[in-house]
């Protein structure tokens, strides 16, 4: 990996930490280069990551590094295949997570996120143990938005870079902020 | 631009990120230095400006550069010609956001807050495309108040340099916190 | 000033910016050493403090260079004059500045601050004319109180040191956080 | 105490400061090495630990150098006497201590907490000044849970590591957060 993205992993990495969007240990980022991606490798800490933090697999063949890597590699190879995608992302910020529970899909109550995201979709899906349910659903919702909540549990964006993807995952989060102070009236 | 006014826009940039005044890639900030303005890059990180973030532009005459710029650009040229501000700070506060969509100005429940911003006004402009009404709106309020809110979108604070524009943004934020604070009755 | 004692005025300002116990240019800091006492300058981000932001003068008698101390100096000198404290910190805690509109006095409801602050109390005083009710009130509470809140505006907080009247401040807000996440019931 | 522990005190502990975790004088954090603990200074600062901010003890018998230790070393101890703990966090997160005061034991409604933590404990012990409760019922219900909620207090979580108890804490508070956003409604 370049000294670029290996930058930007770390630096995005720190900056969803310190924006609350991930816990210590949550959440996973990976990115695309051709037939390969490179993915944070499983139970490291975004807000922390140090160089031996990563994976490189293929997106389609089986690989015996894929057991070091993020329990969740099954759905961004899927998002790989499915969309065009160069940058995946998945976080559990709280506002998204508490909002997907209480409805069917997020209108953004702001003009940017609404702009930028249009209406959010929410899906069912145990990601937990990685279900066949995420891995058909998840890819299935990013080929028409650029981030999608798993109801009741955190959410996953796409974009051609990873500070893309980090975008949309900020917009989201604060447009779900925004959402629960109009509720409170 | 000299070295210390590229530290300001570095380090008030990474403030505003991390007290959450601005998503990922929310915002713009810009300076005028005599009939010129340097504002930062369409789609750059106010939280991790890099030296290449920044255009030099003129505040009259359009100009090759432009197009990297801010789409935001027009708001900051009209209030550099309208009012005294040396500085513009456009932000996306949540609670600042949320409060505009409850009401037609914001009192202040603070001391000081209500000491130095007073009632600040808030107007409907879309932002997204940046319309006249925007264009027209956001100067003149400017003219009498420190910091506007556009409803539902954000806000732009000017100020003698981008420190005492990110002051209002601030208090402004820190006062509507408290104000749904007090709501939650 | 020693190093260590400017070191302190720093990381500490920093950290009260950075857990949102101040808006950007809110807040003043001063630590006395025998009779003379070190303030922050009026305007100086406590955030961002660099060495020129910095007044040192006397307890008891006007100096010159109080003009470029924080506007509430008076009220430090009346603290230093009547009670014991070394360290003196003013801040704006959202939480319990608004607690402090619904309140005659705060009573923690954890553990923690119930034990180290007991009951705090609140005081009705102008504080941004510096008012007498201020410099009277805000010593006399200190006599018996680590830390006081003036209604709708903001706290002062006395210690041995710098760190110790930010630990006041920094267990009264997270003391009024959690009133407020009970009120909300 | 290796140079790596010592980095993951001194970074951890800038964490739990960094997500509101602990106040700023608040919490202690200790690790097994065999027989002994290294456990946080009483009185020190978790998010800016310096080298002289521990000491080494051991595990079963009192040692002179405890009287420099946190205060709450008697439950560190205990916990790991009953349990395979090698190290111990005990924090103050604002939302999992304003929940345990309205509920016996905390259900987490998010997918990731509950998969994790599964129905956290909440015991009534007095840590103020360090009880027989706390010390009896802490380990007790750590045998079984990776994290236990003392009522209106704060909480201890434990791990195989520093970065483990850190991870159990962050899931907590993280829950507990959503928890209070959906008791919103």
């Amino acid at each position: 990996m370049g000294e670029t993205l290996l930058h930007q992993f770390k630096t995005i990495g720190r900056d969803l930490f310190l924006s609350g969007l991930v816990t210590s240990h949550a959440g996973n980022m990976s990115a695309r280069i051709a037939d390969n991606l490179i993915i944070t490798r499983h139970g490291s800490m975004l807000g922390n990551l140090g160089n031996a933090d990563f994976v490189e697999t293929t997106i389609q063949s089986p690989n015996p590094a894929d057991q070091q890597a993020s329990f969740e590699l099954p759905v961004h190879r899927a998002i790989y295949e499915q969309t065009a995608a160069l940058a995946v992302i998945h976080s559990h910020p709280a506002h998204a997570t508490a909002l997907s529970m209480l409805c069917d899909a997020i209108t953004p109550p702001d003009q940017e996120a609404s702009y930028l995201l249009g209406t959010i979709p929410v899906i069912e899906a145990n990601l937990i143990v990685v279900s066949k349910e995420a891995v058909t659903l998840v890819p299935a919702a990013l080929q028409e938005a650029k981030v999608v909540v798993l109801r009741g549990h955190g959410c996953f964006s796409v974009g051609r870079s990873l500070e893309e993807a980090f975008h949309w995952t900020s917009v989201l989060e604060h447009s779900c902020r925004i959402a629960f102070l109009l509720r409170q009236r």
